[in-house]
Parts: structure tokens; C-alpha cells; sequence
């Protein structure tokens, strides 16, 4: 037995915890669980992804044992190359999920560098103090594990995102014999999904929508198009199953799609050959009823195929009358918006579209109250942390876990960046540390931060107006006409009495006795109050006065 | 029977028709239902309301008879203001509309130079060419009604927003008699609500969630604070009869809910007298258990009381633990992410928070699949055309109608601004008018257009740089350094290197020979490349050469 405690450190999401990258510390040793990127909400204005803020980690670089990977969803593996480029370690994973980080590495142009190593469900590992085994779950993705890990303090259990699929795609269901037997031994932490604490009963199997997959294929006159996420292997291979049942053959469209089907053929986890997809041009010339197409989109994403196809914009494909789409997905808080549109934009192109209200097209690939209730009775922690999922779905998990008995000092709602200290016989919170998130905007990451948000929405709400004016360094006066420049305030060719006003403003500023010294002041004040008087808006103003 | 044609013009709305106004138009005679506004989408940055273009009606204002309303809501009623500045005519409400619609204009201040007209089912009126009836119907708001316009054509139903609730709160039912009735005398044509063209069976009676209320009111242990519309009156008064059942009392916070509701009470349709609701001091002091308070804010709104209790910046009113708050509304598309983060911030504050997707707290005002079916039924129009929802929901309630028999050339899908002309025996599409929408934002209207739109997504994603030099008129020399002003794209204090090059790119622009006459586009030009090649975003790049 321990004096130290075991150090829970849940870094990245935004509300979510560990959602994206948790790491364990005992003593010396670090191990980091996932490393996954987040989705920019929609108030990021222009920003492209957000990473974890992994400060916490490249401080203690040399301490950090390995990167142990759970599955590969963007969510769990998108941030490995952010991770790669400052953290010399292993990365263990189970093939499909090494497959997919490759990939991404291979993009970054890290792959070489990496040191990857693939496991099994069969494999112990002896990362520093740390014992890892894994355990199969069931997912919306094939080969996803949950992380045993045996400290010097107890047993934890990370059971990452999963459900109790009773009739999964691949045949491999959640392991839960070996969970049950962990419980039998003693669990010391259970670390557990709760995206779907809100959602009553047990998430039904992925299969569970073949039937609607089977009504499409059989009464679709043309070409069916079916929109999923691209990591979503099990998904296609249900359509591949399905396809071949109804004498239709499959084609995939969409870089990454197309290169995470090439990969899961090689590696065998997904049953068709790869010259047996339909190329681009059979899509199009094949008859339509034998003809099925997966493509990205399914969120919305204004740069995959089927935003691109719904805009007529895709150079490849092209939707006609009697073509059915389907969106195998449902819309992530944030994106209905964008799909409704894309929806609209597609029935008005003459299709037929199939989505999440009107019939059975996507099923969670996280588990309900009752997943989450079984897995408290097979594992039977002596201590319950709720992770993934947002602040309210924590709550909703940490009552259900009062519920099967725990008592309150046995469970710990934490939000990123609060550590949590695990002792054999109690749980306490530690210190904060940085546990936000960096926004990656082109090129950079995390130099766009706070401040330049805030002018962003400024900017995108009212505009800006630039108010310039010369002065002659040696005698004080004006030198030049006033000058404005404007852009999202008012609409400047129908404007000029606006524009002219705010000149003659600046006038009257600089004509006041000693207005040189504080004329900046001045004319922002002035120009605020007369643009908001004029028009109810407050645009941004930058006054610059130049010395000639 | 007439030769002319009876047109049908759908103005307002995106995508949607109808659904904020529709006239009618028989030879020289308009007629006007409804007057509504529009929620601005997210992509619209920094618009605050969209009202529908009207231009064509202004053009032809001496024509207009009469602005007939359907119900209370805002997208039926939000616009009244802006059309009764442009056309002098009589606006003909229910007795409720006509209070909702009355406190609108006095805001406006037009109140005193508008003509309204109370009307109830009872009523025939004469409007131009145009016999007006009205029959009531359910929907969730009391004293809505639909209408009925005999035009020399033939008879049209205007099913407005409508749901057969067999239990509704008020007792009244959606007069089906009536609409039988007009059924057997002949329907030339049928509008009708869309909105839930992709829900299955019939929509559940608003009285559906009194059970969810009991048990929320009767098991929560401290205060209960139920979100909804300022305009859900027959929400508020189930609050008010479940309240007293549970011994609790009610108080009623925010500037429309209260408006609305002390307007409602004085007509009768509140059964509850004003002084019997809590004062906000009693709100606070009263034996918790024995309160509950209804606000607005049910969809996230920042202004409203809710998003203030989630931030803590209510004046008068605080969340604390063992407060209950009750979500009693479904997020509308494009709102669910601030609704979540609404959820999170009050579980933060301790509260219990009860939302849709947790049990039934809210019910669809629309008719589901089922009850449009029942109109079809009722009505047995000879032509049709799906009006309010989307473009998705107008497919569908037109494959609806093939299902109940209408034959294809007796159903037109028409959007905004696209007349049909309907004749005794046909119906054809006529011209297309401005039939879109105009943007207030702040104090104008219709000023912030397109391109101002444009610019602010621009300036959203990557800001701005403004970069400025003053050359000597008459040497063409340089006369002062280069200047940058630059927001949204990198953060200035510590981005010193970025604008350094910046300057010094535009000094290797000034130095070539001849630079002057072109220098705009030239550093516009190369700052564009410099920029993106740096940070691989696009800045909003305006450059300002000023002569000295």
C-alpha cells in the first residue's frame, strides 16, 4: 500500500472532461489515456479545431511514460500529432485505431518519428509503475478497447466510450466477463462515458438500423447516398452487408473516407475487396438501383462531400431526381442548422432525403442509463468519476452512481484541469492546473486566444470603423482631410451621409483649442456616440493620427 | 365564375413560405394574413430581427383591404409595426392577438394611428372583394384562429399553425364542424401548416405534460422555475392550475412575460387574478417549496431572464441549490448549443435542471403527420399548397396530400416570392416578386444587406489589417513610416515580428520604382501573400496611401 495518491489529471474538452485526454500520475510516472482534438463551438469565430492544452505534460515530458489510445474517433486520436511533435513516447493502440493515427501522423509528417506499438486485448504492458491491460468494447467504431490500469494505490477502470452492443457489427461484444472479474478483484476507480446519462434504457445495437438500411436499398428507384462520419467503419460495412443483399454494389467518395476504407481493407476490418468499390465514374454510369455511395457530411461540415453535393458543387458526382440520401447521423448540437440547409438544398436538387426525424438511420454509439448502470455492477468501484460528456451529463451519471449505492464522498464531478488525488480509502480534489484548450486557426496553434475572439465577435456583430487623420508635427495642425474606412458596419456606397457626418465629427474635434494632444480620445468618443446614435450599433473604432 | 385568377403571394421567410405573411390578390383587391418576423439564422452576424420584404405590397398600398392575424405569436404578428408605418389599413384580430398585437405598437409607438378590429368565430366580414370567416383552432397559444377567404375564384382555408388538441387548456376545440362543413360546400384551395410534415401519428394534447409538471412540482424540495414564451399562455395557466393543486403560488418574471401576462389576465384569458402573483421579493422570501416562478428565455436567448440566472447576473433574482428549473420548450434548430450551455451553467449553480430531452416538458404546437391528414380530411380542397416549415417539410406535407389523393398537378411546392395563380379549374405559378426579407439591426431596417453580411463572416474568420503610408504629393516620397492597425487576426502584443514584416514588405513595395501610382493594390497584394503564407489565414486586407 501507498502513502502517495494516485493522480487523476483530465485535460481538453470544454465543460467535458478527459473527454479528449486524461492523464494518470503516480509518484514519477505519467500515463496519458487518448489524445483527441475538439470541434470548434460556433461562438469560435474562425477557428478550425482546438487541441487540449497539453502545457501540463510538456512541462513534465521526461516523466511521461506513454500514450496509451482507446479508440479512433477524432475525439480520442486527433490531437496525437499535436502531442507527438513535443512528447518523445510510445503510443500503444489496438491496429484499426494504430491504422488511423497513422494516417493522421503521416500527414503531419510525423510518422517517422513516432514509435508506435499495436496491442491486443490479450497484452500486459509494464508502462513505469503502471500495469495496463485493455478490454474489448463495443462502439461505434471496431476494435476500441476501455484501459485497465494497476497502480501502487488500486485498480483502474477506464471505461472511455462504449456500450453493451448485444449483436455489434463484428460479432466482438463488450467484454464483460473480464470487467465482472475485475469487479470480483476489486476495482479502486471507475473513469466512465456519460455523453448519454440523459437517455433512458440501453442504447440499442448498431444493427439495430438494418431494417431501414434494407427498406432504403429495396424501394430506392436510383442510387442510394449514404452520409456518415469517416471513421465509421462498422457503419459502412453494415452497408456493405446490406448492398449485397439487394444486388447493389458500394462505392466511397471523400478523401479521408476513401483512405480509412483502404486502411481498414488492409488491415481486415472491412469484409469486401478494394477493386470491388465502385470507382467515381461507375457511380455515375452504373444503373442508379444498383449503385450505393458512402460519403462524409453527415454534420454539416461545409467542406465535405455531401455539403458539396448539396450546393452542386461536387466536380465528380452530381445529384439528380431519384437519387435517396440518407444521413446516417444525428447532428451534434450546433450543426442542426447547417444540416437542415443541406437537407432543404437536397430535396430541392429532387432527391429524396432520409434523415434522423423521419425514420431509424443512426444509433448512439454510447451507452444509455442502463449500459452505464451495468457497468457500475460489473466493476463495483470503490470510488466513481464521471468523464466525457458535458457538465450536465456528469451530473445526471454521478446521481445515477448514488442510485446503484455509492455513497457521495465516493464520487467526484470535475471539470478539465482539476486534479483529482485517489487514495486506497478516500478521494480528495488537488490543485488546478491548465487544463483549457488551444485553438488551432490556420497555421498556428494557440496563438488566437481570448482577446482576439473578442474582437472577433465585435467585428462579426457591428463591424469597424478606421478614423485617420494627419498632423503636421511642427505646427499642430491638420494636415489631411479626415479619412474613414468601414467594413461590416454600414453598407459604405449607400452611406456617404453617414460617412460624411462622422468626418465632419472629427472636424469639430480637431478644431477644439489643444486638441492635438488627446484628439485619439477624442474622436473615438465622438464617433462611438455618433455611429451608435445614427444606427443602434457600436462598431470597432480605431482612431490613428499620424504626425507628418 | 371569373376569368381572373385568384393569386396567392408568400412573402417573407427563408426558405419557409408563407409563414410570416401571405396576401391574396383578386383583380384590384389585396388581402393580408398574417404579419410576422423572422428569428435571424447564425449566420446572420449581428442582426437582430429579419422582417419580410414587403415591397410588393407598399407598391400596390391603396389596393390593400385589410391586414387579417391568425394568432399571438411573433412570426405571425412581429412585423405588425413595420407594416402599419408603410399602409394605412385595418388590422382584424381575435380579441387576445389583438392585446399581443396592441403592445407591440405601443412600443412602436403607433399604437394611436392604428385602426384594429376585435372579431371572434362569429364574424363575416366583408374586405374588398373578399368574404372573411374564421374558425377556431388549437395551437399553443389560446384564441387562435384559422381562415377562411371566399374569393370569386372559389373558397380558400387558411389552416395556419394548427393541432387537433383533443384536451386543450382553454376547452376549445380546432373546429372541425366548421371545417366539415366547408368541405361539404366545396374547398377551391387549402394552405396549411407544415412544420411537423416529418413527425408521425397525431400530436399529443398540450395537457400531455400536466404529468410532468405534478411530479416535478410535487417532488422538488425548494423553489420551481419554469422557462417558456412570453406568449404561451395556455403554458403559463397549466403552471397556474398544477401550482395551486401543489400548493404553490406563482410569480411571473421578464418585461414581455409580464406584459403579456397581466394583458392576458385583464381579458380573461388567465384564470388567476394579477395580484395573486408572487412579487419578486416574494419570490425570494416565501418558504421555498411553496413557489414557483415562470421567466422567459426557454431557448436560450442572452438577453433573457433565464440566460441571466445561469450567469448570475439577474438583478433581482439568484439560483441556488435546491431550485428546480424546468426547460418547458425544444430547442429551435440552431439554438441547442447556447441551450446546453444554459443546462450546464445552472447544474453548475446547483440547480436540478428538467429539459427535453429528460422527460415530457413540452409540446409541438403543430399538427404531426395525422392531424394534417384530419385537414385533408375535413376540407377535401381541390388544390393545395403547403405553407409555414421548410423546404423538407413542404415534400413531405405534399406527399402527404398524393396520399390522401390529391393528384399531382393540384399540389404546388412554391418559396417566398413566387405567386400561383389559381383558377376555378387550375392552378399555375406566376411571377416571381421580392418575396425575401429585410434586416434590422440596431435601429435600421433593411440598411445591412449582403454585403455588409459578407464582410462581417470575413471579418468573423480572420479579422482585419488596415496598413497605412503617407506619400509626399509632390516628391512622391515616403513621408512617414508605414502603419498597421490590425484586429480578429493575431493578437498585437505578441505578434511584434508579424507586423515588423508586415511593415517591411510594404517599405519593399514603396521602394520599387514608380510604386507610387499603384502602391494600393501592390500592398494589398503582397501583405494578402504575406499574411496567408505566415498564418495561413486570410485577414480582411484594406490599404490607405495618403497624399500629404
Amino acid at each position: 500500500m501507498s502513502d502517495l495518491p494516485l493522480r487523476v489529471v483530465p485535460l481538453g474538452g470544454f465543460g467535458e472532461i478527459g473527454k479528449n485526454l486524461l492523464a494518470l500520475e503516480y509518484d514519477q510516472d505519467i500515463l496519458i489515456l487518448d489524445a483527441g482534438l475538439m470541434f470548434p463551438e460556433n461562438d469560435m469565430l474562425g477557428i478550425d479545431l482546438v487541441y487540449p492544452d497539453i502545457t501540463y505534460l510538456t512541462e513534465r515530458a521526461d516523466r511521461v511514460q506513454a500514450i496509451v489510445l482507446t479508440h479512433g474517433h477524432e475525439d480520442h486520436i486527433g490531437a496525437l500529432p499535436y502531442l507527438c511533435k513535443y512528447l518523445d513516447v510510445p503510443v500503444y493502440a489496438t491496429a484499426l485505431t494504430r491504422g488511423l493515427a497513422e494516417l493522421k501522423l503521416k500527414e503531419a509528417g510525423l510518422l517517422a518519428d513516432s514509435e508506435l506499438h499495436t496491442i491486443t486485448t490479450d497484452d500486459v504492458l509494464t508502462l513505469g509503475c503502471f500495469t495496463v491491460e485493455f478490454f474489448h468494447i463495443c462502439h461505434s467504431i471496431p476494435d476500441a478497447v476501455g484501459i485497465v490500469v494497476h497502480t501502487p494505490v488500486g485498480t483502474v477502470v477506464h471505461a472511455t466510450d462504449f456500450k453493451f452492443d448485444q449483436n455489434p457489427v463484428d460479432g466482438k461484444l463488450t467484454d464483460t466477463e473480464k470487467l465482472r472479474a475485475l469487479g470480483d478483484r476489486g476495482v479502486l476507480l471507475l473513469m466512465s462515458d456519460s455523453t448519454n446519462a440523459d437517455t433512458a434504457g440501453f442504447t440499442p445495437s448498431e444493427q439495430s438500423i438494418n431494417g431501414t438500411l434494407e427498406d432504403v436499398f429495396a424501394t430506392a428507384h436510383g442510387r442510394v447516398i449514404i452520409a456518415t462520419f469517416a471513421s465509421n467503419i462498422s457503419r459502412i460495412q453494415q452497408v456493405i452487408n446490406v448492398a449485397r443483399l439487394n444486388g447493389r454494389r458500394v462505392g466511397v467518395i471523400g478523401r479521408s473516407m476513401v483512405n480509412n476504407v483502404r486502411m481498414a481493407i488492409n488491415l481486415g476490418f472491412l469484409d469486401i475487396a478494394f477493386d470491388d468499390l465502385l470507382s467515381t465514374s461507375e457511380m455515375n454510369n452504373r444503373p442508379p438501383e444498383q449503385v450505393v455511395i458512402v460519403c462524409t457530411g453527415s454534420q454539416g461540415e461545409p467542406s465535405a462531400v455531401l455539403s458539396r453535393l448539396a450546393s452542386g458543387e461536387h466536380a465528380q458526382l452530381e445529384i439528380v431526381p431519384g437519387d435517396t440520401v440518407v444521413l446516417s447521423a444525428t447532428p451534434i448540437p450546433g450543426n442542426e442548422e447547417l444540416v437542415n440547409h443541406i437537407i432543404d438544398d437536397l430535396f430541392r436538387l429532387g432527391a429524396d432525403v432520409i434523415y434522423s426525424d423521419l425514420c431509424d438511420v443512426h444509433v448512439s454509439g454510447h451507452g444509455s442509463r442502463e449500459d452505464l448502470r451495468l457497468m457500475f455492477t460489473l466493476t463495483r468501484p470503490k470510488f466513481f468519476i464521471p468523464m466525457h460528456g458535458e457538465y450536465r451529463h456528469l451530473v445526471l451519471h454521478a446521481r445515477l452512481a448514488r442510485e446503484v449505492g455509492l455513497p457521495q464522498t465516493a464520487i467526484q464531478i470535475v471539470e478539465s484541469g482539476q486534479v483529482v488525488e485517489v487514495f486506497p480509502d478516500r478521494m480528495q480534489l488537488g490543485e488546478v492546473v491548465n487544463g483549457g484548450h488551444v485553438l488551432v486557426d490556420g497555421l498556428t496553434v494557440g496563438e488566437v486566444g481570448e482577446a482576439v475572439l473578442r474582437d472577433r465577435k465585435h467585428l462579426a456583430r457591428d463591424g469597424f470603423l478606421v478614423a485617420i487623420v494627419t498632423i503636421n508635427r511642427a505646427t499642430g495642425e491638420v494636415e489631411t482631410d479626415p479619412e474613414i474606412l468601414t467594413r461590416g458596419f454600414v453598407y459604405v456606397g449607400e452611406s456617404e451621409d453617414l460617412i460624411e457626418g462622422a468626418k465632419e465629427r472629427m472636424w469639430q474635434v480637431l478644431r477644439m483649442p489643444g486638441a492635438a494632444s488627446s484628439a485619439r480620445n477624442k474622436i473615438k468618443d465622438t464617433l462611438s456616440q455618433f455611429c451608435y446614435n445614427r444606427t443602434g450599433r457600436r462598431p470597432l473604432i480605431l482612431p490613428l493620427v499620424l504626425e507628418v
